[in-house]
């Protein structure tokens, strides 16, 4: 195959460390200069394709992408936008082709969940029958840990270890003050369908007795009597509580607690924050002074205390992307395959796209005790390797030094312009 | 004067560094064993020395004593619990006094904030009184910043530390999904009467654009059209806005908002959470999609990421706070000192505790910009060197490795039982 330039997107929300995929992806991608011209990314995500808003990353200085290693957020932007059947929006699949023909394209690096594996792989399926040597690659992301095949998501180990610490820590400062003040402490977090956050939250319990005493999880229906129950009862054994619940969370009815009904003064629906909501029940019928968390975006843009795992294996990935594209895989995503938990050990392994597209892959019920509350030894075996080692970014005048790329155009070569 | 026993106790809210003044008094006195008995620490605060409630940290091996160092929360328990007048509740100062002639002590050192110097003093007055010879020296320690007399206060520094990394990255995660995402982040911080914590966030800012663009002050009336106008114009400038609101922010007839009628679907008051209010406002009248964030207790106890500096200055005034007693010093604190700004040198002076006690240290108006909404350079340098370092907990599991102490209780010497 001849020299081709390369195109790389981000997809859907971003994580702590997607970036260091982007990292992973680039500089694999220059080593490879005798088959990989330029790597032009897609200004927030597929949507810059589309219109052919691409940056070109080549006018990057080495120090800059190596820096992206240790940086949150989508460097190149991301979008939530997605290409439906291609039938129904042909004409999209089509611009894709037009594009990157224009700019000689001939590897698509498209780094999301879910919905981004579905894309690739209807991208690898139109390019096929147009006729257009592309080489498509999948490249996984998502805090919410739910993609099928792979044994982990790369950006979810770090959200693992920033709620399963901060939980911990909250923990330690409730505990100091529940003689004459707050009893009841609520962190909501993450992860709206699947549990796997809120799970991740049971990792800072070493000992009978420590912090969480109480998870919530988005798959067992809330049950208001049975979880104010176990909340009295911990605070008579332990003399306080604290309680990780997902944003997810539903009533016996399967409707988000988040969405029953706050409004504020002017009769407005309050949107979001669950905790808030079981901060008011915990003092509405046990009358125990409460405090709540939210912690939203810090929780997936935690760089400053990622997990190592997840850093080493979100940089495999965008490596392996790489060297199975220029291997000439279509159509496939590389994935963490776990070769053993204690000591942990893992490899890259290749999924076919089509397996991984458009699947959840939910919390097993025997992830979480029998009473719905709490991780299993099982959940725990799983979920501790991917915490584990810190991987610190530089700091500049007391924060981390985070990088901002110069995130160039390329110039545009087709006279049309694509609406979204 | 001959060996005597010390008593420690911790009062208040507990920060990330509390302990590490904990440490700095128990190792300190330990080193001078010929003239410091055993350091009994109070449980619970100062309700410990009333109930005659002690701990006897001479049971803890050197190893955990040094691990407090590291560790949030206060590890002897805390509690909001304010001794009042000397006239008032004189019975309670007596019983002071009972209990530590119980127990042989001739030093006491409180750790807390503005309310706690002013016991201490007291405390120190009535031993005079009664003359029982008892040498009273306070011990900073505040994430709200606001004492008298001490240039910055122990906690605050790492508090600063937490929320401007927090803000940095979580406007790194928006500025990526502003095109078709989340266009306004709020943040909500500590510092119902002091905006010090708040200023913090903007420490976050390097260049023009950065986040945070907004600050939300508690000492600048909130002004809906300004900030309404402020949040448009800053989303069609930079495609996105990160906004750091104080709990505290009042509206103008000076109420705080978190108070100003958010109700649930029962009818019930919601208590707390500026930032969902701004943000329903920002989604109401801006039409733009939102997310917020309160990070509560999780910024002052976030011992992962807490300043060096912090850390050495908590140690230095437990430090400080035996040698002054040991030098006979009462009725004092430690404070810190600054002695230059650029390179950063501070020391540990010495107050009166009368001349701390119960006054409240206000941001200075030039701190904040004209317009209301951001810090000036003033401020920036005041604050930014006390971000400075960082001083990482060891790890075990890929958490932060943080102690519990067996906190021994001391067998009770009086038949008589105080009632609090």
């Amino acid at each position: 195959m001849p020299k081709k330039n390369a195109f790389y997107a981000q997809s859907g929300g971003v994580t702590a460390t997607i970036n260091t995929t982007a990292c992973g992806v680039i500089e694999t991608a220059r080593k490879h200069n005798n088959r990989i011209g330029k790597v032009y990314a897609g200004r927030d995500g597929i949507i810059g394709a589309l219109t052919e808003d691409l940056i070109d990353t080549s006018k990057e200085p080495a120090a800059a992408i190596r820096a992206l290693r240790h940086t949150p957020g989508g460097a190149f932007g991301s979008c939530r936008y997605k290409l439906k059947g291609l039938d129904e929006h042909r004409a999209q699949y089509e611009r894709l082709i037009e594009v990157f023909k224009a700019h000689d394209i001939g590897y698509f690096f498209y780094n999301g969940g879910n919905d981004s594996a579905d894309t690739s792989f209807k991208v690898s399926q139109i390019a096929e029958r147009l006729g257009y040597p592309l080489v498509c690659v999948g490249v996984p992301k998502t805090v919410d840990n739910d993609l099928a095949v792979t044994d982990c998501c790369p950006g979810f180990g770090s959200v693992a270890k920033y709620v399963a610490t901060s939980i911990r820590e909250a923990g330690y400062d409730v505990a100091s003050m529940a003689r004459t003040s707050t009893r009841v402490f609520i962190l909501e977090v993450m992860g709206r369908h699947a549990g796997w956050i809120t799970a991740a939250c049971g990792l800072a319990v070493e000992k009978e007795g420590d912090a969480p005493h109480i998870l919530l999880f988005p798959e067992i229906k809330f049950d208001e009597e049975r979880f104010l129950a176990r909340v009295d009862d911990t605070v008579r054994r332990y003399g306080y509580c604290t309680i990780g619940v997902s944003e997810g969370l539903r009533n016996a009815e399967g409707k988000f607690l988040s969405e029953s009904g706050l409004r504020d003064a002017f009769g407005h629906a309050q949107l979001g924050g669950v905790a808030p909501l079981i901060a008011n029940l915990v003092q509405d019928r046990l009358k125990q002074k409460y405090h709540w968390a939210v912690a939203d975006y810090l929780q997936r843009s935690a760089r400053h205390i990622a997990s190592k795992t997840d850093v080493l294996q979100s940089y495999a990935v965008g490596k392996a992307a790489v060297e199975l594209a220029l291997k000439g895989r279509s159509g496939v995503m590389p994935v963490i395959v776990r070769k053993s938990n204690k000591p942990y050990r893992w490899t890259v392994g290749v999924a076919e796209l089509k397996d991984v597209a458009n699947r959840e892959k939910m919390m097993p019920r025997d992830y979480i005790t029998t009473d719905g509350f709490h991780i299993t030894g099982k959940c725990r075996q799983y979920l501790e390797p991917l915490v584990q080692g810190e991987d610190y970014p530089p700091y500049r005048n007391g924060l981390p030094a985070y990088v901002k790329l110069r995130n160039a155009a390329v110039p545009k070569k087709l006279g049309t312009v694509f609406k979204i």
